[in-house]
């Protein structure tokens, strides 16, 4: 799954800091990773108990199969992927 | 193709109207959209132009079929779609 977030300055810290136990950080508001059907409910409700659902916003692509997706850059990546779990 | 950026403030407002031009904006930093692969040229090369590379990241999922892909909300959409061309 790919997750990109658009969340309020006083909240982004809080759901960075819990997707990064959940995700790898990709770049500044995007997480990728795989996860397991029940850690996807936690990770959503947990979200949703997080966020301020006017203000934010958080898209979650499911892809069924990495083989479907290419990546590409432009520029270079920021975020160095010490962070997997 | 999804499309996330992390640009410096100083060029964001270029490369967001750009990307308007080709892609629908779906939310801060995201766009998404279907390109030939003359567009996708286009666009890559103008984008390679546009940004710094050592500050700027984009990154580009293409995905080989829409229906390989999920795509859920948490949080209310902000972007309105009337940009679509």
């Amino acid at each position: 799954m790919i997750l990109v977030y658009d969340i309020g300055v006083e909240r982004v810290n809080k759901v960075r800091g819990f997707l990064r136990q959940y995700l790898e950080w990709v770049q500044n508001s995007v997480f990728e990773g795989e996860l397991t059907k029940s850690a996807f409910k936690r990770v959503t409700d947990e979200l949703k108990e997080i966020i301020e659902p006017d203000l934010d916003t958080i898209i979650i692509y499911i892809l069924r199969d990495e083989k479907f997706l290419d990546k590409k850059y432009i520029g270079e990546p920021k975020v160095k992927s010490s962070n997997i779990i």
